[in-house]
């Protein structure tokens, strides 16, 4: 238990420095924007990933802990009904108090009280304890992959063009687009320790990747890597956008009512394409893996090449075995790049960009969601979304598996989301 | 052949008179009548289900068919885009022309063109006409339960109440809820004919029925019964609608965005629940089927008994072998009954209630919708709705079988649609 | 007094009649629409203003009246709060029943009783109930209009272009624009009968016609004939439709957000314009007033000629003893067309297109809506709308006088709305 | 000339230092909210104002001037069309960029370039720069305004309730309500110098103002005080709210579609009402005038007492020759309290609150709106909304006059607003 606690506290550390180092060079006033309803301020996650830690560690776990503002329970609960109520999420961006300054105080003292609480846990259930700070570093983690998300998005919307990574970026290396074939067949997916208390820092997953369970597959093939812009860009030439017989019903009709011609973040200008990205504004690179596209233009274009998206079991069964590398969290580039040529095939399952598969997020055979509170973390949401894989450019390298399930609604574009291709065989 | 075109003529008559039987009572403003943009006027679907007949079996295979009038290519097309542009859906009601009177013309001509077709077929291809004719009574069976559910959905606005049926309704009688277990397993699902061409009338498929795939399914058990009135009031009485614990987050928005807090069509007058039918307003039957409750109530349900829904592998399993019996269409009564007491278990899989699943409605493995405007039918609504299985009060008997997918959005309430439970074993 | 209740029955068996010949060759389903929510079903018009008589004649005056259907009284109030509640407008369109027949039977007993009760008044108070039948004859008329403009506009949005009206309309003869100089001053305006009681059917006039008040008028010039089309599309050609410096504020903000690019009802077809009208869809006559204008499109005119809209001070003293006569109500035309040559100066006060004009719709001063529901009448809606002056096409000729007041909001043109110039002296 | 210049120069140090004394206490994130479309971002005040000079100063009058940031024409562009497109209004919040610091140094800059322009015209149309730099000082002292009562708005809606000013306010004493009667008859009305150049910072008035006209007003009473806490909540609680008789159509459709049951900011708390101010959450003063109503709520608490609003020309003869002074800014007390007892009658004629009067905003005889872009200033809003008389606690005493017109749409609430009842004799 030592050992575990030691382990935690480093990875506490690490990680909560990680959301102060993430917002370094930005400003107060770059803090507070909400571009839309479904993004938050960077000072809002701030707060929440501190709240988290606040109500689900301290105030349960930490005897005599004073709350640091009373009302904070309620602006920074994001959606836990059994906490109690929230303040609207579209209006976060009013919420000019507590300042940066605030949220900074707020932030330390919940460190200082954890770090105290884990060295001296007196009475805790130990094991308890230490899952809630697994959890919650996780959940901070998530966090984070969202702040770079809807900091991109808000700054998108400033026609100055703020530019938050300075760093050039590498051109991107054209390959040709084959593919591997799977004989399905019998077999499993999930993770057989979902939902449990994990004994390291590692050996984490939600519960939402569980129970692992039987699954029959049909074969089917696999692109070797993600669908790059070049070839998106071919589908947008070809009318792609113009063309209802390659779209879903509703996603024709998103199509029609919200006039999207090209992915989010994309212009044309002239016969360039040129897209707003964290480094700024730049030419889009063909060889480069296509972003922020939505499942209905993922489906769309899978249509328009005569395949489909993949199922996240044959994902998962492709990923199997493979260790998580490839283009994750790393504080120089923050916009996805071609595969290297010499990684193994498939190529580019992890990192990039999250891939939309054609599953929709449900509950595993045999899921039950947690007692209380923390039950709402995932089975609430169990409904009308899709399943991505396999982490971008924004996802911690030690945030993400095999078994991880992300999952947003088909219209969603303002991830770093793309698009893999497969078929049935 | 012959044999085929006789049995199809006699469906042809039968059907089509149907339709119009269907509308007997009503008054032509009765007919015009669109309550929102999900339900259509009675007269938009008699003159769209003649459409259809006109589009894909006169126009192509009929030669020197004059069209009715060419502007009904654009009134009464509901979504093929193939075809072409369609009259905005929401403004249906703002056709005051065609009347009625000319509707029934429209039938009419049809009628006398699609019969001589089949007397004297001359070069078409006779398998695909015959195949199209099968689809096009198919096509007119969905619409006579969509008039039933519309003209309800329209009725219930007005305050005089209006009467559809007045054949008195027998009361129901309560019976206990009891299981039955399956065992799961390896095994199959799907319809193996599925979007082929039928040699009788009776073999036809829809395309999105196939092709008959393998499953593993785990064990699960299966209510005996469809989930009764009195048992959903004890729901409401519960607090059900006021407790988030039991709801998808999107089922919870949903309630507080439209303020629900009982089944469509049922209102609270002191003690008692009453509810607008199809026979008038009535006291709620305690122990008739609970109907018209959304995806987002029949899982918010199933969580407040601590069960789930079932999967639709799971319904076809307890299905397959079950002949379609039950509570089906029947002039005399339009409003679901509790089952007679000596059926076999599980009861009521087929007639009463369309019958919620937790399965998303999307492609089986190795489905490839049909090339043309028909491969619209299907293929492009399988997004964002769920999968309902066994027929209603408003489903013809002829037209329901263990394979059949009907599929809604989660939040939609017109249809007769309730709710069947399960668990894991 | 039997005199004046001579002059009221036939007055009230003509204008009541009218109202029906109106509808004579519409079919029921016809008379069922309602396009958007300004407009009602001319069913509802033809039941509302029969609820008129029922609640402010019958159930007052008429010992023993038995009601038609108390459920009318919810249907069929427009906006009377002190009555009590009403059924939502935007929702007339979904009341299928009662249907075409009922509504005839309703309007037939009314008819009855109170044709019955003007014979036989009782001991009813006679000055009080001739009151009330003037002011209900003077409101079905105001229903007669819009009876066909909520018509026109329903039967525009179906793409058969039906017909209301088959005879054929001359062609206009274009004249130049002139103006007449008027001097301005102290004096008076509006009409010292108002809200009371009328002596003759002739003598009414509505509560927001006085009291007659003392005002002063610079000089000012006034147009002799409306704008024609012709000249409307100079506006159009000229960029009007795109140059913000011509529009109000809102007005500029409700043609980009309504896309507004010419009047209503009317499309280009290569370097033509054409117009539904009630005789079907016609080329536009420029020599004909321009119609179906907001207040915004024709004030936006005025500016690019660099005049204005007339007030309604100024219009009064240019039709005080002026006779109405002009293109009023008539059965053979349903379109505004241009003014005889030899009409004395200036022309067209009355008829062809009501006249936008710079003035608030306010209360004069000294004014007092009277007590109880009566007083709903025209008080409560003085604010945010607009005066118009001068009747139209579908305006009978005795229900127009010089103190008559229209009033509509800014943004409104199903109306027979145009434009006639003034300028500062 | 020189005089002049010396005073504008004065002038110019004074209101554009109070611009940022009144953002003193406030943080960066205070400064980049935006509640709601109708407010913008202190820091967009602050730049935009700076902008107007930029503008219509700099740009044409100095000779070299080189912009701070070409992007800044289209940013802070509010609604001139002339000069450009505008960045959209509700999205003002999310320029995070340039920071707060930025804006500062753009003043700076910008103040800079214009005294210096001040101090060496070079071949400047002198008369024009000036009219120009006055008209920019008092627009931007209308901007002060907004800036406090657009923070007020978004401070309220963080339950944190934020306090700008921590000054104690005093309680005010009540009086009893008498009225002063006026004899009405010819006269005039508006200012004699509108939209001319004027030769002293304080000969300065609008175009809107005038030109001085001639008017004939009835004999009316006016109230000697504003309407007071205590007295509008009689009318809360006599169901003023509840009660449709008392509001114009479009004033009810608002409280029922905004469910307004109080003025805004307050709220109930058991017996008492609280409500938000710029000096923190305060109960609500029966003695102090009521504030924050709309025309809608004005009017109908006028209704209920039997009374009116004044129209703007008997306000402006109550206010003829009366000096303006009274509760106007002051940095000590930003919350309105009741007239000292002293007051010559009628008292509280200026400062506290504006007073909703029942007049139309829209143009005087004969005036024009000057060419160009400036001409946009105020013709273009003649339309929709009403005319509000006399200043209040956030309005500068050198902005106020008797000839001042201020203008809002009927339904607005956030600004310092009351009312002052009136009767014809």
């Amino acid at each position: 238990m030592d050992e575990l606690a030691a382990e935690i506290r480093a990875h506490y550390c690490k990680v909560r420095r990680q959301s102060e180092t993430l917002c370094a060079g930005l400003e107060p006033e770059d803090l507070c924007l909400q571009g839309m309803p479904d993004t938050s301020p960077l000072k809002w996650h701030l707060a929440h990933t501190t709240w988290f830690f606040e109500t689900f560690v301290l105030k349960p776990f930490h005897a005599g802990y004073q709350s640091f503002n009373d009302c904070f329970e309620y602006l920074f609960n994001s959606y836990y009904n059994a906490v109690g109520k929230q303040y609207p999420r579209p209006r976060r961006h009013l919420l000019s108090r507590p300042t940066v300054r605030e949220v900074s105080a707020y932030r330390q003292m919940v460190d200082e009280c954890v770090l105290g609480l884990l060295e001296s846990p007196g009475t805790a259930d130990c094991a308890e304890l230490c899952h809630r700070l697994i959890l919650g570093l996780n959940h901070e983690q998530q966090h984070q992959e969202l702040m770079l998300t809807d900091l991109k998005y808000c700054l998108s919307l400033n026609p100055l063009a703020p530019v938050y990574n300075d760093t050039p970026i590498p051109a991107s290396q054209a390959s040709p687009l084959t593919f591997s074939e799977f004989p399905g067949g019998d077999g499993e997916m999930g993770c057989g320790r979902a939902g449990g208390q994990a004994d390291s820092v590692g050996g984490f997953c939600y519960d939402n990747e569980g129970p692992r369970h039987r699954v029959w597959r049909a074969p089917f093939g696999l692109a070797n890597r993600l669908v790059s812009n070049g070839e998106y860009i071919e589908f947008i030439e070809a009318g792609g956008y113009r063309t209802p017989a390659w779209w879903h019903s509703d996603g024709w009709a998103t199509v029609q009512s919200e006039q999207w011609r090209m992915p989010l973040y994309w212009r044309r200008e002239g016969q360039r394409y040129v897209a707003f990205t964290l480094h700024g504004e730049l030419e889009v690179d063909p060889a480069a893996p296509v972003c922020h596209v939505s499942l209905y233009e993922a489906q769309a274009f899978a249509a328009w090449k005569n395949l489909r998206l993949c199922r996240e079991s044959e994902w998962e069964q492709a990923a199997a075995g493979v260790a998580p590398a490839g283009q994750l969290w790393n504080r120089l580039c923050h916009h996805p790049l071609a595969p290297p040529a010499n990684q193994p095939q498939p190529r580019q399952l992890y990192g990039a960009v999250w891939e939309w598969t054609q599953s929709a997020y449900s509950a595993y055979p045999g899921y039950r969601a947690q007692a209380g509170a923390l039950g709402e973390y995932n089975g609430k949401f169990m409904l009308n979304q899709m399943v991505l894989r396999g982490g971008s450019v924004a996802t911690p390298a030690d945030h993400i598996r095999a078994t991880y399930r992300n999952f947003f609604y088909p219209r969603d574009r303002w991830q770093f989301s793309g698009i893999r291709l497969a078929y049935d065989l």
